[in-house]
């Protein structure tokens, strides 16, 4: 059984709330999204493992907890919402350093800071096995609707907040949620679906295409001017091409955009919104990429899978 | 470091938030609380362990996602909140069994519809051993004010909703989470503090103590009646008093209540609510039992510590 078909399962099987609670969307999004008092909550977690999503090897102490917030944080961005606070569950192992835990939660802090979201609450424990840390973040939204998966329609344009591939050399550990670029553009163009890039761009078209009902193309040319340096970097290293760490690396936490609206008509960007165009929404059911010489070439979920 | 050492120390650093966003009280009880959209909202989280709070030689897969759903629910229960939804994040070591980790969350499912909580979201990941599960619950305040633990006042009543210790031959995993009977004691009683038994009373009343700034007398004539059975029991295998195993013992779930009535006072209490007395509130620092032949002795927190 695959990650997806397990949260698949799941999702039959939770169901609805009753009556008066009005959970909105439930499993499946970014966050999930609950009305409440007359507003829109926003809620959901990620958990960061140590030999999984880091290794204090290669990240520093306040790096690890930049990367345990910021996950849940990109999250929210995607939805469009405003961070609220954080619950921070961390378990660890037996004789584990006070100085790099209390690092750890510098970086936490120090990133909860800047988003006005304090750590709220928690719970500490024991692990039998490295530093686990499980974020769960409140936001709302303010301003705009909250933007789901599933709103992406057949004729909008796809667009990347920044470039793409190679995020594990460094990005995946200091990377900027874009928390005020998810809202500006909720709020001032026809954003149809958004999500954050953190499996990858392969496997997060693919939920969105999924949960929107629809199809996608990649243009081979556009897609070009949206890899990183670092992708050509960790290409010479891999011996595979730029352009396929750009497809199916993880951990970029750009936005991905449906928009209905293409780069030719835009509206002038402000300093912290920078928007690629990389494709289009399709009627088909699947996700290809076209490439420089017109050929079409299915695209399938190959990003970072659980179990 | 301890582990409240090392809550203190996130608690100084964590900071309020600023002002249109109002979260009431931070780090420190059950659940955080915050003022959303004019209304109450309630939130905290427990990461529960495999090899640390259960192991799968003793507990059922049902009992597991039982345990873990539930222990957020104690929380709820002693803030007399009404569970929303939660956000269960897994983490998952290769291999496991897809049958076991099912059943762990019919076991959440089961107690989640029970108390119309439906599970509304999480994250799953690979685990490098163990099954390592976080619920984080979202909660509401309906009819009543959250319930703190720093609302105690000298002269109070001390009393528990059931009988305390050897939870770990099985309670631990089979609990119910007492919701209707923390709502109930908001609602028709002067309830100034409450605490779900999670760590053992010795732990639990230490914090309330300190949360409330004051200290409390528990009466062995009174505690030895609210001894369980199973305490008990495993008085017999540990040749410790069963006194010592419901001052001790963590995991019960019962609520401890600091209410501003004596037993003797009490209206007649509906079925779903036990209320045993234990002792009471006092202007003095410490927690102190007094024995049966007017001794004093002084009780330090003794129950399950993390690192």
């Amino acid at each position: 059984m695959h990650e997806f078909e397990f949260i698949d399962w799941i999702r039959r099987r939770v169901g609805r709330p009753k009556g008066r609670r009005g959970v909105g969307v439930g499993i499946g999004d970014d966050l999930a999204v609950l009305r409440f008092g007359g507003r829109v909550l926003l809620i959901g977690s990620d958990m960061t493992i140590e030999g999984v999503h880091f290794t204090f090897k290669t990240a520093t102490p306040r790096q690890v907890g930049h990367k345990a917030l910021g996950r849940c944080l990109s999250d929210c961005a995607a939805m469009a919402g405003v961070p609220l606070g954080a619950i921070v569950s961390v378990a660890v192992p037996k004789g584990f350093s006070n100085r790099v835990l209390k690092d750890v939660y510098r970086g936490m802090i120090r990133l909860a800071n800047r988003f006005d979201c304090p750590i709220i609450g928690g719970d500490t424990s024991t692990s039998r096995r490295g530093l686990v840390i499980d974020v769960c973040l409140l936001g709302a939204c303010e301003g705009n609707a909250p933007v789901l998966r599933s709103g992406a329609r057949p004729g909008d344009t796809l667009y990347v907040t920044g470039r793409l591939g190679g995020s594990i050399l460094k990005k995946h550990l200091t990377f900027e949620p874009h928390i005020e670029a998810g809202r500006w553009l909720a709020q001032h163009l026809p954003l149809h679906a958004m999500i954050d890039l953190s499996d990858g761009l392969s496997s997060d078209l693919n939920h969105l295409c999924r949960e929107s009902r629809c199809g996608a193309e990649l243009f081979e040319s556009q897609l070009a001017r949206a890899v990183s340096p670092a992708a050509k970097t960790l290409a010479r290293r891999t011996g595979k091409s730029p352009l396929v760490h750009a497809l199916n690396d993880g951990e970029d936490f750009e936005l991905l955009a449906a928009i209905g609206l293409g780069p030719e008509k835009f509206p002038p960007l402000p300093p912290h919104v920078q928007l690629l165009p990389i494709g289009r929404i399709t009627r088909s059911g699947v996700v290809e990429l076209v490439t420089t010489d017109g050929r079409r070439k299915r695209i399938l979920p190959q990003g970072f899978r659980h179990f």
